[in-house]
């Protein structure tokens, strides 16, 4: 919350406790929606409801419609069903659709029984959309051409409905069976001449995506085309709905949180942290937990297997810890600029030997600089004996090597076998590299001290 | 790249090898400029600029301008004087200003000796905003109004000048002196009554940022409002500039990777992993491998302290790796999760406490499922001395609550000292906590084996 929103909220809360209702009615009317989103969101729910009442109308279903889903919810369950049938005519259709999702079933049945037939018919249409899909994303509320309409005729279609469709800046241009045949920009319906009909400016080189895409792959189509809104086609090519490039802001933020939690071993979650309750918080990361404890059962039977030799030379156990967290280091390192690259679309699976002799030079320059300084540190500083520094830092180079190598080449492979990158991170890679780079270690030791 | 652009790939390559040119030049010219450049980015350097030549010019500054920096750069060095000036005359100024950021200072001086006395100036100064800044982000071309113009005159202002400006979807109204005054969308001016005056219909509760301004308080403004263009003020509010949003797509990307980076413990770069060469990408990572490694010494020496009881009790060593990485991977998962909160603002300096009160509560449930699991596995499958498993179990509950605490802790006390939250993750956390485990964890054993 900037300052100045922080002084509103202030003063709302001085006139409330005042109860000044006339001065606070005309105070929020000329406030900023979103800001008073962002107070309201602050407040108590009867404050809230109180704010909610005394703006206009329109206002209000403004407002909440910039609610998270939690106050949705917990507005929509306390005002009236008259309340309720405004503020749900007036969200725009993909945000009602959001908070439907979220609402329990008798709640939906109740708006449903109360909507008009072909209105019905929509919203259980959206409601079937896969949640990561285009469809979930798309809003009904854009602007509808025909081919033999004149620009003239378009701007004044714009001018009759435009005020409530959710852009319209890029318009469609449908066929009688809503197919879609063409897009023309509000840019050039502006800066044409009035007479042209539609089909004569109007783009046919248009790029869709299909209601069933998933949510990833059209935020790629925003980012490469640096479109405003995309229009969304069904099997038989019409339209039923378009995305608005502030949906897909939120998308690709989501996609990276989303990604950023798997890479730390944990179940995604979108919900934010200080709304989640502590067994949420726990569930999503005991499992990842439980299985990476497990997993490191491995390493500790290789060090089982060297404890005649560990309890003859104690000292070897002292560089467990560094050789495990260079090497866990390193990993992360490949594994997270790996995962990144591919889910920026700038890895493919085809680059897969370019990524491993990449890595293999990045690993052979790293591993060769952690183990001259490790030596001399080890020898000079430490006074360890030579023999033991060298095994210390030859395992050190090979364990970055491996690290590096396994945490390039594992989120590829994950790909190509259709799993997400993203779990290939730190956490899998750590364990797997150190027991590997512990049986290198007492197995090379082993050999040189004998 | 998708099926398609592939498909359009083959044929222009066909094309060129059979010197169809002809054909070719009608083939290009047809295809859309975003999809071009990605071929055109995968063709050597003749055919690139033999494509560039054979398609009209316009669409060939346009293609130019979708290549990324050094494909530019490439490009530039190659065409001739004039060739160059007219992409240059036709980039959008932020897409030129961006160009000569990396391009020689020579080449800058040339480019400057040529502009006049007017474009002269505004170079220089864009090229002097801070990398990571607001001015650095904006463009000029956008569309200004002024109070007393009425609608239909406006309309006509952009039919006359729309097509070259980034976005016309926005106006902005402003004083003699250039003053930012009002708001103005194109989508108003279409609805509106065309007799009105410009001072009548704008908005005057405007949002805009300050050309020094972050990018990321930049974004958080996009993302909050959901604006497709934000004016850009100087300190006396005279109007220097607009952002768009493509760009802060691309800022929203570019800020993630960057934590991803610094989050494995690397040097952030902008730099494409394919493009970035061996020696940059080790130079990126070794430092913090170093300075990891050296602090590690510190969880060596801990070992080395207890080294009589070890040989003594040699099987100690064998859940060491264990404990380390479960205090790891639980340190991680939490950093993780507070750093991306606080990222997004959905945590900040004063939710300290709520937040190390509900990471110790999800901490006692993580450890100690763990910690019972752990104890079953090694009494009833491993076999090991009851009193062993008690000490490693307790110890894990001790590592998992000390590394969640830690891990929630350290990125919110580092953005108090105004350091960057996204260092204090899984690699800090991990070095931190294993010498602490392995305190508890060996001097709970002697005090119980003893």
């Amino acid at each position: 919350m900037n300052e100045t929103v922080e002084l509103q909220e202030q003063d709302i809360l001085l006139l409330i406790q005042e109860k000044k209702l006339a001065i606070l009615k005309g105070y929020i009317s000329e406030m900023n929606p979103v800001d008073l989103a962002e107070i309201l969101e602050d407040l108590n729910i009867q404050d809230s409801l109180l704010l909610l009442r005394l703006m206009p109308k329109e206002l209000g279903a403004e407002v909440f419609s910039y609610f998270d889903v939690d106050k949705q919810k917990e507005i929509a369950t306390r005002i009236t069903d008259a309340e309720l049938k405004y503020i749900l005519d007036e969200l725009y259709f993909d945000d009602m659709i959001d908070l439907l999702e979220e609402m329990p079933a008798e709640f939906v049945a109740d708006v449903l029984k109360n909507a008009p037939y072909e209105e019905r018919r929509l919203i259980n249409e959206f409601l079937q959309y896969p949640e990561d899909s285009a469809g979930s994303l798309m809003t009904i509320e854009y602007v509808d051409l025909k081919v033999n309409m004149t620009v003239a005729e378009a701007i004044d279609h714009i001018r009759a409905i435009g005020m409530t469709k959710e852009t319209v800046y890029t318009c469609y241009v449908t066929s009688q069976h809503n197919k879609l045949v063409g897009i023309v920009s509000l840019r050039t319906l502006v800066t044409e001449d009035r007479e042209k009909t539609i089909g004569e400016i109007m783009g046919t080189e248009m790029i869709s995506v299909h209601t069933l895409d998933d949510r990833e792959e059209v935020a790629e189509v925003f980012k490469k085309y640096n479109f405003l809104a995309v229009p969304v086609v069904d099997k038989e090519y019409r339209l039923t709905g378009i995305i608005t490039v502030d949906d897909i802001m939120e998308v690709i933020e989501e996609e990276a949180t989303e990604d950023f939690q798997k890479m730390a071993a944990m179940s995604p979650t979108e919900e934010e942290y200080l709304d989640a309750g502590v067994m949420t918080l726990a569930k999503n990361r005991v499992s990842w937990l439980l299985i990476l404890m497990i997993s490191g059962a491995f390493t500790g039977a290789v060090v089982k297997g060297y404890s005649d030799l560990l309890s003859k030379v104690t000292v070897l156990a002292v560089f467990v810890p560094m050789l495990m967290n260079s090497g866990g280091n390193a990993g992360s390192q490949s594994a997270t600029l790996i995962i990144r690259s591919m889910s920026l679309g700038e890895i493919e699976i085809a680059d897969f030997l370019k990524v491993i002799s990449k890595e293999a030079g990045v690993a052979l320059l790293c591993g060769s600089t952690l183990a001259v300084v490790n030596f001399f540190r080890l020898v000079f500083i430490e006074r360890i004996d030579v023999l033991i520094a060298f095994v210390v830092s030859v395992t050190l180079i090979l364990t970055v090597m491996m690290a590096e190598l396994i945490g390039g080449a594992l989120p590829i492979i994950a790909k190509k076998f259709n799993l997400d990158p993203a779990i290939m991170a730190g956490p899998v890679i750590t364990t797997i590299v150190d027991a590997g780079s512990l049986m290198i270690y007492f197995g090379f030791a082993q050999a040189v001290l004998r």
